[in-house]
């Protein structure tokens, strides 16, 4: 009998199943019944410790825990069953500590008793080879056929601060707070959960897939979004399944609540830990930052910016604008946070006179109102200092952010730190939405104080570097409304040569389909055909040798440039004939000089259609100067591709070239990356230059390469899977 | 009566002034006695505070601690005297705390005493204004006279750790170590204090300068030089006084003990906030941080890098290659880490397999050996696994350091701590050099092992972005063995017209003397002059009105390229003088098209001679991609300069472009700054365009301002000064 048949038998069987299930979801964070499959009473084994766990009762769980043994009927104090089934009221969320060759007979039991969801910690799966992968897949299949969605194997588990719930290897309920934590690495979930009991960092829920079997950081990231505990969240990332899915749901949530990543195994040796660690395949790390940005999320490089973002996210309004306000006790360390805070794109702008005279009573006359505000060392006048100058910045529109530094002895000052509590909170009062994050250099000593402030939703950063660090970081990513853009299908050309390049001739005339300027051009087959055509284009003209394939032209000698007689177009015809054995020739009008900018698209095998743009010619060989986006996307975030170049300045004119029509670029692209989402048999597409000059643009020269006709048809039903249920 | 009268008065009455001064140096490092003026015995005031820091039992200070008191004989169990003449035995140190109105007066008794060095704690001086600036200057004069030495005013103060005194605000001693530390604020002494205690970190000396009318920051470093005690030296620089001496002086010290600096004040709020903090300009950013690291310097961005890159040094030897080893519990931190370590441009490299073979059998089946080494989670091994992997890759040759990530589980475990802190000593002990840091990610429960790491000399950096930027800034910074180079004087030329600006024709002369490349030139008055001019020097023909001081000659109209006719080189000079309405032109043969550089000298007010050398163009334009050193200095240096350049691939040739001799450019860039380095009357030069194509360098275009002829005496005679006495 199959796992599957068994289920079937066992309904057939079962009087007390639960009538409906409820989503996995609401299972997972506020179950009734939580059901501990593996539970042990011997001290030292992993069933004891989640039983601990899930019964602690500093966590305050609510519902009902309830052990699955084979022989006992009670473990610690809790009603212990020989399954699932057997539940009266039935099974919300079961919880498996249980060795892996157990779990298929396990999993029947879940898909039996109709279990909404289940989290299988235990590792042994596809992490440690074939034999595991099989197993996983034999639970996988039984799973989807009972409607029981899993989270794992091989996972830290799952914590959901509101209801009290820790079915994690996390010891202790971390502080309940608005983050929601998924993690992809187990020991990381354990390292926030210390810190999170160090720095006051209050979490809603904290989930683990561990090799994600079923539930992913998709299905996760949609829950978060749709759980009003959850106000910031927070996700580390090793890899991405789907990744165009992904994209569309945190594109969404992000317009509602502030997402934060760390995507890890960027690097070669990363990727290489990141393979043999998840078993999964890292996609190109330009695209999947590029990506994530795209979506509107603030993406950071390491683990504990990731925890201090999101808590500082979670305490204090974005950061709305760039120009900061600073109150110090130190001169030197106003200076050194300002040039921190200067050199991550903020500013820290010099008051007006008004507002430097509204502050300047309360300082003594060595002060500066300037900003920094320098109250110098008279320390017996810091709370009125701190508290006056900083109630007067939050109310001015002259700044976006204050940052208090307590240092030292203003750190020591509990008035000190009583003072910027009242004001904050007076301020919170008024409606202001104004943030403020202190920069603290205290010490031991002074721990209370920091304490206090966290509590009071205050963010402490310790030392300069770290505050510029989490401010810059707690700005909006990306732009605020992303408007979407609608792809039209394109059809499919004749299937390429040589790996799947087109023929010049082929790909000129898709992309000029596509909208995009092409010089006009010519083919020829002889040398007569080439000077007639060059006769009709006009000089002076181009020559390329046209071979599909042959991708470096001006290497191999296959380019012709400047000719402006038709003596030298067929002279030229007969040396590309003769040195490439090829007959046919492509002829252009040769384009005046201008900028050179480069144009390109490429389906990524997770995130599908990708459009990059960039500063072409030396830019692109020596600085790799372009910008990546998923398609389609509209022209403002066309606009904002070419503000991330390096080079951008290289596009408002100089030395007597004129400045390059921004605008009418960006819609260029935009409809470059309408065209290439509705083309999902392009591979890959190079306009490479495309010249910019007082005549417009022009593309100067293209390749194109498609895939094999069957590979498209996957490519479509891979981008139209949009929904929760993998099967 | 003058303050210098009066100390002439004194000597002269006084029997019991010691024979001979010791160095202001020694006398500040290890005083046989120093005497608190301005010491009191009510708590509560800095005289008590200051005597209680000298007197503290646990600081150890050896030598003996005297007030100066008007009327007392007695403070705090020690002899007061009246004045400082009247210390039997001398006195090597005064420290003052007194009101700044009556340190005139006690400068007089320092002088009379025959100090050797004095320290200023008292602020009101220059800071504060004008009256405070004169006040300064008083005792300025009088202490030079007398053969004081100040440290001051305005300051902190100084710590000895090694002779136990503490003469500083900090309260309690810091932790001695082998750190010499110089702050310009007085808050980072403070906070740098406290780190000291919290993170074990352990200095030799602390050093505050304030207003630094005196000693500035280039007597202690040299005396930090010279210092024994003394292993790594870290400072905190507001402002450089004369930044060619510290320049000098840091490229020497820099070869034999590792130099860190934060240098505040880049900012344009933080140059504001650096004005009215110390009253020092703030010279040009690019240039203080390019000299710098061309003399060897670690530069830091921040405070508190600043201080764990300095206990780094101190604990470990510095990084010696690019490839780092990493061993953790944790496989995700491991990918984190590694991506964090190569974004700062080190490598983590695969092992090779004998090294893995080595390695693997103390990991389980599911560990990795390739690196990072991931020991997973049999935490019962971590002890083995952690030991004998970090012994493996300490003693290959395939790696340049070792990074243990001790996270969670490894980090509470005090065997694991065991076996890491015995390795290293092992290695040590076997002579190996090889850097050990360790990453670590413990709770608060761990912190035991903390502290035994910290205590052994093994760096723990907080959680992985902090470990790889402090291992990646431990490398050494700019070259090994900076070589000189000599300059010989260049004679001056006639002073230029329209603020020191040269006529063209001059200007190529005197580059041309210089050994530069430069395109034959001619100098024409007439139409006829221009048409036989061309005929000499071969068409085409560039044409360009003479005029000195007109600087964007392109824009103005004032450049005629591509002539190739003689009719055409006769029309472009009527139109280029009926416009401009100059009567004389250069002209020159057009150089074939290349990649365009620019190179550039000026003279800083603060650092002398520099030489800017880049691409030119759009580069320079849109990208400021330029690298800086201080002139002169030998082809080597040029080379580095040459690799920093972001477009740097652009030398190598491409697109059908030949590669640059980069040897022949460097080599050119280092005879343009010895020859800058004897041009003391060169203000300003651009040499931009210069072309590099197949022919070689040509300089195209140049421009040259020289000063007012009375100011390069006083230049002369500032960079001659390298002496430690600035009176």
């Amino acid at each position: 009998m199959t796992d599957i048949d068994q289920i079937a038998s066992r309904n057939s069987n079962s009087k007390r199943i639960a009538p409906d299930r409820i989503s996995w979801d609401k299972a997972l964070f506020a179950p009734r019944r939580v059901a501990l499959v593996g539970a042990s009473a011997t001290p030292g084994k992993l069933g004891y410790l989640f039983m601990q766990n899930l019964i602690a009762p500093q966590s305050g769980f609510g519902g009902e825990v309830i052990a699955v043994h084979p022989k006992l009927t009670e473990i610690l104090d809790r009603p212990a069953y020989a399954n699932l089934s057997a539940v009266p009221g039935g099974v919300d969320l079961a919880v498996i500590v249980a060795p892996p060759g157990e779990i298929p007979a396990i999993m029947v039991d879940c898909a039996a008793a109709r279990v909404p969801v289940a989290i299988i910690i235990s590792g042994g799966f596809a992490e440690t080879g074939d034999a595991g992968r099989m197993l996983e897949q034999r639970i996988v299949a039984t799973a989807r056929s009972g409607g029981v969605r899993l989270i794992g194997p091989n996972c830290f588990g799952v914590i959901s601060a509101s209801a009290g719930l820790n079915a994690s290897l996390g010891i202790g309920m971390p502080a309940q707070g608005g983050i929601a934590l998924y993690t992809q690495s187990g020991a990381y979930g354990m390292a926030a959960f210390t810190q999170s009991q160090e720095e006051l960092i209050g979490f809603s829920r904290v989930v683990a897939c561990g090799n994600k079997v079923d539930l992913d950081e998709t299905d996760v990231l949609q829950a978060f979004g749709e759980d009003p505990e959850t106000r910031v969240i927070a996700m580390l990332l090793e890899s991405i399944g789907d990744g165009r899915r992904f994209f569309e749901a945190a594109r969404e949530i992000a317009q509602r609540k502030p997402i934060v990543i760390l995507k890890t195994g960027r690097s070669e040796a990363g990727r290489r830990a990141a393979a043999s660690h998840t078993a999964a395949l890292a996609t190109d790390s330009a695209i999947t930052l590029s990506a994530l940005r795209q979506a509107g999320i603030r993406v950071v490089d390491d683990g504990l910016t990731l925890l201090d973002l999101a808590a500082a996210l979670d305490r204090q309004p974005p950061l709305a604008g760039r120009r900061i306000a600073i109150i110090s006790n130190s001169g030197g360390t106003g200076v050194e946070i300002a040039d921190l805070l200067e050199s991550r794109g903020l500013q820290v702008p010099k008051l007006s006179e008004p507002l430097q005279a509204a502050i300047r009573p309360v300082l003594p006359a060595y002060g500066s109102a300037a900003n920094p505000i320098d109250v110098t060392t008279e320390w017996r006048r810091f709370p009125e200092m701190y508290g006056s100058s900083l109630a007067a910045l939050i109310d001015s529109d002259e700044t976006d952010a204050v940052v208090p530094v307590l240092l030292q002895r203003s750190a020591l000052m509990s008035e000190v730190t009583d003072r910027v509590i009242a004001e904050v909170a007076a301020a919170r009062a008024r409606g202001s939405r104004k943030p403020v994050h202190v920069c603290w250099v205290g010490s031991d000593a002074a721990e209370d104080n920091r304490r206090r402030l966290l509590t009071a939703g205050i963010p402490c950063h310790a030392w300069p570097a770290r505050t510029a660090q989490v401010l810059a970081l707690s700005a909006p990513a990306g732009r605020s409304q992303p408007r979407g853009a609608t792809a039209r299908p394109v059809a499919r050309p004749p299937i390429g040569v040589d790996g799947g390049w087109l023929s010049s001739d082929l790909a000129f005339s898709l992309i000029a389909d596509a909208g995009l300027p092409v010089a006009p051009w010519r083919i020829a087959g002889s040398r007569a055909e080439a000077i007639a055509a060059a006769e009709t284009l006009g000089m002076p003209i181009v020559l390329k040798a046209e071979q599909a394939g042959l991708i470096h032209k001006s290497d191999s000698g296959g380019v012709r440039l400047g000719l402006v007689t038709t003596a030298a177009v067929g002279e030229a015809y007969d040396d590309v004939a003769n040195r490439l054995g090829t007959t046919t020739v492509l002829l252009q009008r040769q384009a005046r000089p201008g900028v050179e900018l480069v144009l390109g698209a490429r389906r990524d095998a997770t995130f599908g259609p990708v459009v990059m743009a960039g500063l072409g010619g030396i830019w692109v060989e020596a600085l790799g100067d372009v910008a990546l986006r998923l398609a389609p996307f509209d022209d403002a975030e066309a606009l904002a591709m070419l503000d991330q170049l390096k080079g951008r300045a290289l596009l408002n004119g100089s030395r007597g070239q004129p400045a390059i029509d921004c605008a009418a670029l960006a819609s260029l692209i935009a409809r470059l990356s309408t065209w290439t989402a509705g083309a999902p048999w392009l591979e890959e597409l190079d306009a490479n230059p495309v010249i910019a000059n007082a005549d417009g643009f022009v593309v100067v020269d293209v390749r194109m390469r498609v895939s094999a006709s069957s590979n498209d048809v996957q490519a479509q039903s891979r981008r139209g899977t949009g929904g929760e249920t993998p099967s």
